[in-house]
Parts: structure tokens; C-alpha cells; sequence
């Protein structure tokens, strides 16, 4: 019998219950704020989410129960198989021990329908008829659309007019699954109109396409349109939980206990969430364990952004979230990881940061397309850009367990494969790809002007 | 406790052998015949096959051992699972239980990989360093690419040029496993060198990508290049019998026994073959199981060619199979299905047709985006071109259960996704989707030609 190559889980083993970082910050969350100053109340998110999901959202609960319809969902495709790399190990000659789990075998390839079939199941629950969603490059719209394709909800999802001319296979993605995709800035909504009245070959931004999300489902008056979001919000990371809590089960069956290093790639935080909470946890707890949070050298939030009130969104739509910021207006390079290209970054992923509990790294993107054409050689897979990132910050560490003679336990979350982003490969391939790291006054220009927001008190970085 | 939705099975439990078909028709299959209509021996295959696969080509044994080597490259994505249909079935409130077995979650996306890793590590076995083949849309190019990937080997993709320049994502997926990738008809070699003096503006075609692979192959005077094809010979409908031997098993978890009906696209046959064999041997053995192959009713090998003697490509390379076949000249429309755009068929497929043993279908295009459409909407994976045809028959035969009112068993294979492929979907629901029946003068136009070929002496259909 050949060694293991990965392990699954049966459906009787997926966890149950999301856990909840908020529960074990040493540091309450502090909370978002109104265009006043004063924090956001519950009720003055009721025209946008539904009661049930901004109770997760501002849940002090640890465990929170997966109801059965959500894990009836989940079980479309989970639980997802936890691989051992030992060919990529081979190919480095390192004594590290190199696990992923493999997010990317659901059916819109990513992580994203963890939270998306869940957000689906409440709002229905809750007798929503219709979510709203933007997109940019539509990994997030395509995985909400196959959550409200299994529930019978309507979807919208205002995509990125730029992407949804030059990227049409995730638009055909959504309509397969029957939503209705339209190229943002649109002319259904007074947001849009208005931005199309001034430029009308605008190419769209992500901000103009929440806005435009956002105004469609408080404007629907009979109150049975919602709008739902893929990353940044406290309840989003929570549903995603479910991946780390898988690994400590799957790294059990492989006989390890508790892994030396996490990676995970962050954008909004989501996937990097999901996969490290659980070991955030355990870190609190005393177990000695390097969570390192990977972001683009181009959009360096985590590692040189300062930490403060900002909003989540260009047009100021959102409340104010306390969070390390580029500043809202900051608008990212080009890079290939789309999903990485957020000014922002979750609440919890920042908080964790600000307590010392994560070890963020950014990394450029020539690295990275370097580092998955070595894994899609040794390990097969072929990731998303995204993706790119953890590949390479686990490859950095399974040089340096080589460097000390370390037999370190490394896991990473392989959160989508890039079957529908090939074009970053094929221009890397043919030398055609540029590198490029943010540089400082680019910095200070977008978050000089936030000066005048309200400060977090729990800042303790002393960057701002 | 919810229901079962789907059933995984470790590594240990994966089938360790695959079946042959040859072993068990009650008539002996033909051989293939050369130029002169004597039959083909072992050693006229050598130029172009490592004698490895050719001994499986002609083995008349049941179970061939898999090696340890193969195994350890198919468990990078296998074992497969096999799901429970609930919401499909409740869709069409059938009383019949719907099964399929999930091959798209492979890294190329289809069941292809299962025969190309079995092939690369074959011909590395047998010192070759050095791949080359064919590819119309890109599937088998991939899947190739991805295998030779894993174990160091060179791989040359000829790829129909039209394909090439229409659709760049497979050829950009090749390129990040490390293949290279050249439209033909293409300049290296005499073939296509040939062809685009005559014609510089050909859109190529399958055929003359064959001619190009095979030549290249066969003048590389090292000796260390061979060629390798992606269905119809026997070999490769064995490698594929691993999907059909896991099914039962995972059957028998569900608490299943024989199933009543067992479905697959079939164009060149091999995910047919390898999800149909195990149970053809059953109903060898007296089991009441309805098999059936499913192909498009633009291209009816099965249900409407004669039997016969033909060749397997347009440049008349390859030698004389039977089989079932609409005239090597034929050139099928243009539906989105590329895989089942194939003028004959796997003369195993065609011998288990001809001995009774399968109930082909043929269905219009139309109809299976339909079908594609509602499991995507229920199941919520949306599936390949080829797959489509499958739902489509599996659908049908789920309506049939409810007329009759009775509780069957069916089981589909679902051969791939269809991330790479969305243009059909989008042409449909924008109603831009044409249907096609292949008219009878069609058929005669040509395979009359085919009349002065020898004549297989098994022909029980009276076709021809």
C-alpha cells in the first residue's frame, strides 16, 4: 500500500457549528461607525441584511449552530479532501511536511459558496425573495448566483462593466445558473445613471458596483430584496470556519497534531479566515503556531497600510469599519488576483493582526506565478491567481524548514483553481507580465486624508 | 442525521485492476486490419506505441493489475464520488433514484486524466521521454499535458487551428502544465507543411492534427517519442473502467444493488467504456440493466451507421476498425460538443452494441442544454457540452419511471464540467442555438464510398 495521499471526510463528520472569533479577541471588536461617529446599531443594517445574519454579524457567541438546511446545502460538495504535497516537497528537497486543503473542487471553484449558500438560506429563511450582489472579475457573483439557483432566489449581480466585457465566462457562468448579470455602471439605478450621464465609457469600478447593489436592494420597496456580501463582514468570515475546522480533523487521520505554520491568501480576508480562525484559537490558547496571512506587494495592506476608521467602499456607502486601510479611494494596480485587490481588509483578520496573533507577508506577483507553475508541475493543480499567493509564502517556508533542518508541518488552502484566469499564466509564460510594489507616497496619499475620520482606540501599532 | 448526498471511498478502497471488455463478448473482437486487409500484428503498432500498452491493446486477460506507480498518480484526484440526485429527482418528481458519478472534480476537469496518466507512465516505463498528440477543443490536450506534467515527459499538442485561435483557455492551461502547444496544420512537419502550402487559410481539422502528431512521432529517430490517443482503442477504454468499479462499490454504501439503468455520452466512447464495462459484464451474466451510450443526434455512429471497416482519421493513418462509423470523410456540424464530434466509435463500444448489449441513443442539441440547464439549477454543477447528452438521457429515463410509476435505479457518468465551455450555454439562453439531425443522404454520401473496404464478418445488424 502506497502512502496517503489525502484524506476525506464523510458528510457525518463535517463539523456542525462555525466557530467565532469575536469570542476569544482578547480585545473586544471595536464596532463600525455612522457617517456621526456613533456605532452602527443593529437596526441600521436592517434595509440592507436580513435580522438573522446581522445577529452572526454581531454574535459574542464562540459556536454558532449550522442549521441543517445550510448543511444539507454544504453537503453539495463537502466535505473538501485535505492533500499531502509530497511531490512538491520532493521538488524543494525540504524536510517540511506540506498539506492543502482544496477548496477549489466546489462547482463555482472556490471557496466562495461556503458563505454564499449559507447568506442565501438566511435571507430566504427570513422570506427574502432576491439577493443584490456586485462583482469584480465574478468569482463572488458566480458563487452567490449557484446559491440562489439551489434555493429559487432571484439573483442580481452588478459586475464591473470593464470585466464584464473583457471576462465573459463567469458572466455566462452566472446566467447558467439564472441570474441576471448587467455590466456596472448600469441604468437601473440612480447611482448608476448618474455615473453614466457624466462618462458614459466609464469603466466601471467595485465601488460604483456596490453602490449600485446596495441602492437595488433598499430601493426595492417591498422589502423582499436584500443584499449580500463575499468577504470583509464578521458573518461571512464566520461561515467560512468550516475549512479550518475540516484540517484539524483531516491533519488528525494523517497523524499530525498541531501544524507549525497556516498560510492563507487575503484579499477581504475570507478564505484566510476560514482556514485560520480555528488555529487563531488555538494560538490563544498557548499552541505555538506561525498563521501567516498572504497579500500582494501591490495592494500591502495587512503589512504597511496603517490601521483606522474607513469605509469599505469608494462611494462611502458602507459604515466605517476599524480596519488597516490603503483608504477608500486607493485604487489597486492591475494585478491578476483580482480578489486581492481590496483597499480594506475584515475587522477580524485587522483585529487578530493588531494582537499579534498573525504574521502577514506580501508577496510580489512574479513570485507567485512562479510558485504555482512549480505546484501545477508537481502537484497537478492549476490555481487561481489568488491562490498564487499561499503557494508562494508555503514554498518560502518549506525553504526556510530546509535552511534550519526543520521537519515542519506547513498547511495552506488551495481557495480556488484558475481554470477561468489562465490568461496571467499565459502572459507570465510569455515574459509579458510586470511586477509591481506599492511605493510609500502612494500610500500616504490615500490615508493621509482619513485623518479626519474617527480613530480606534485599540490601535497599537503607533503606525497612525 | 440528513440524508447521504454523496459517498466518497479512500484510497485503499479504489479498485486495484481494470477490466476488459475483450475477455467476456461472446464474440471474439475483431481485429483491426492493415492497408492490404490482413490483420494488424503486435509489432506494426511499434512505432507509434511503447509494447506495454500494445500488449493491453491485444491482452485477451479480464483483470489487468494497475500498476503501484499509476496508482500513485490517479490518487491525486481519486477516488471520485458518487452523489445522490435529490434535488434533480424532486425537480422532476420521479420516483426513480438518481445517481452520477462526478469525474469533473479531476485537475483537467474530466475523466480524461484517468487514461492519461496511465499512458504517460507507461511510455516512461518503456524509456520514452517525449509525447506527442492531437486535440480538437483541448480536453484530451490538457489532460495529456497534466500527466506528462507529473512524471517529467515532453508532451506536443497539435491542436485544430480554428480551436487554437477561437478558444486560447485549454491551450493556456497546456502551457502552465509545461506543454507545447502549436496549431495545426502547423509547419513541423511534412504533413502540415504540406497541407498549408495548398491551403494557408485552413481552419484545420482533427484529422490532419492526427497525421501531424503521429508523424511526428514516428520520424523522431531517437526513438524516444511516441504517440498517444485519447479514446476509441481498447487500452483506453480500459484505463477508464476504474469510474464504473467504483460506482459499484459506492452503489453498495448507498445500500444500491444492480442498478436498472447506466448511462454515458459516448463520441469516441471512452467515458462510456469505462463507466458502462463493469456493468456490461454483469449483464453478460444474466443482470437486468438497461447500458446506455448517448450521442448526438448530429452525429448518430451508433444508432444510425452501418457497421463496418474503416479507418479512424481523415488521412486514412491509422488502421482499418470495426466499427460503427459514418465514413472518415464525414465532417459532423458544429455543435458545442466537441468531444462527441466523432464520425466512428470504440469498436469495444460497437461489439457490445452489436452483441445486444447497448441501447445507444441519440438526442438533439437543444434538448440537452435544457437538461444541462435544470441540473444545474438543482444539482447546481454545470456540466460539459458532452455531459449534457448524458442529463439529457438520464432525465428522459427518469420521466420514463414516473410514467410507469416505478422506483429505478439510474446512474449517469457526469464526464466533465463545463467552466471551459460556456459559450454553447450563453448562445442557448440567448436563444442563438441551433438544432441539427443528420439527414439520411448524409449518411449514404458518406459511407457508400466505404463499400470497397473489407467487411467484418460479426455484422448481425443487416445495416449493411
Amino acid at each position: 500500500m502506497s502512502k496517503v495521499s489525502k484524506v476525506f471526510l464523510s458528510e457525518k463528520e463535517m463539523p456542525k457549528h462555525w466557530y467565532n472569533l469575536a469570542a476569544d479577541l482578547p480585545t473586544p471588536l471595536q464596532p463600525p461607525l455612522g457617517p456621526d461617529g456613533n456605532p452602527v446599531t443593529p437596526e441600521m443594517f436592517a434595509p440592507i441584511f436580513p435580522m438573522n445574519l446581522i445577529e452572526q454579524e454581531v454574535s459574542p457567541e464562540r459556536w454558532i449552530d449550522i442549521p441543517e438546511g445550510v448543511l444539507e446545502l454544504l453537503y453539495r460538495w463537502r466535505p473538501t479532501p485535505l492533500h499531502r504535497a509530497y511531490h512538491l516537497e520532493q521538488a524543494l528537497g525540504t524536510p517540511a511536511k506540506i498539506y492543502y486543503k482544496n477548496e477549489s473542487l466546489s462547482p463555482a471553484g472556490s471557496h466562495k459558496p461556503n458563505t454564499a449558500v449559507a447568506q442565501a438560506w438566511y435571507n430566504k429563511e427570513f422570506g427574502i425573495k432576491r439577493l443584490t450582489t456586485e462583482t469584480g472579475a465574478g468569482q463572488w457573483g458566480s458563487a452567490l448566483a449557484f446559491a440562489c439557483s439551489l434555493l429559487g432566489l432571484e439573483c442580481k449581480v452588478y459586475m464591473v462593466r470593464i470585466s464584464f466585457d473583457q471576462k465573459p465566462f463567469r458572466k455566462m457562468l452566472m446566467g447558467a445558473w439564472g441570474a441576471n448579470c448587467v455590466p456596472s455602471p448600469s441604468t437601473e439605478t440612480k447611482t448608476g445613471q448618474a455615473i453614466l450621464d457624466k462618462d458614459p465609457d466609464t469603466p466601471g469600478s467595485l465601488g460604483i458596483a456596490i453602490s449600485e447593489a446596495i441602492e437595488a436592494a433598499v430601493m426595492d420597496e417591498s422589502g423582499q430584496t436584500k443584499y449580500s456580501l463575499g468577504s470583509v463582514l464578521n458573518h461571512v468570515m464566520l461561515h467560512q470556519t468550516i475549512i479550518g475546522q475540516e484540517i484539524k480533523k483531516q491533519l488528525e487521520i494523517f497523524g499530525e497534531k498541531t501544524p507549525d505554520v497556516v498560510i492563507g491568501c487575503a484579499g477581504g480576508g475570507s478564505n484566510f479566515a476560514g482556514t485560520a480562525f480555528p488555529f487563531v484559537a488555538d494560538k490563544i490558547n498557548g499552541a505555538d503556531i506561525d498563521i501567516i496571512p498572504v497579500e500582494p506587494a501591490s495592494c500591502p495592506t495587512l503589512t504597511r497600510a496603517p490601521f483606522l476608521y474607513d469605509h469599505g467602499d469608494v462611494a462611502k456607502m458602507t459604515p466605517l469599519l476599524p480596519m488597516y486601510s490603503l483608504g477608500h479611494e486607493f485604487i489597486p494596480p492591475p494585478i491578476h488576483a483580482g480578489g486581492l485587490r481590496y483597499h480594506g481588509m475584515s475587522p477580524l483578520v485587522c483585529a487578530a493582526t493588531l494582537e499579534g496573533l498573525l504574521n502577514p507577508r506580501a508577496i510580489h506577483q512574479m513570485e507567485c506565478y512562479e510558485s504555482a507553475i512549480l505546484f501545477a508541475k508537481t502537484e497537478g493543480i492549476v490555481v487561481a491567481p489568488e491562490t498564487s499567493h499561499a503557494v508562494a509564502a508555503t514554498i518560502q517556508e518549506a525553504n526556510k524548514a530546509k535552511e534550519e533542518g526543520k521537519e515542519k508541518v506547513i498547511v495552506f488552502n488551495l481557495s480556488g483553481h484558475g481554470l477561468l484566469d489562465l490568461t496571467g499564466y499565459d502572459k507570465f509564460l510569455k515574459g509579458e507580465l510586470t511586477d509591481y510594489a506599492l511605493p510609500e507616497e502612494d500610500i500616504l496619499k490615500y490615508t493621509e486624508p482619513l485623518a479626519d475620520l474617527p480613530k480606534p482606540s485599540m490601535a497599537k501599532t503607533g503606525k497612525w
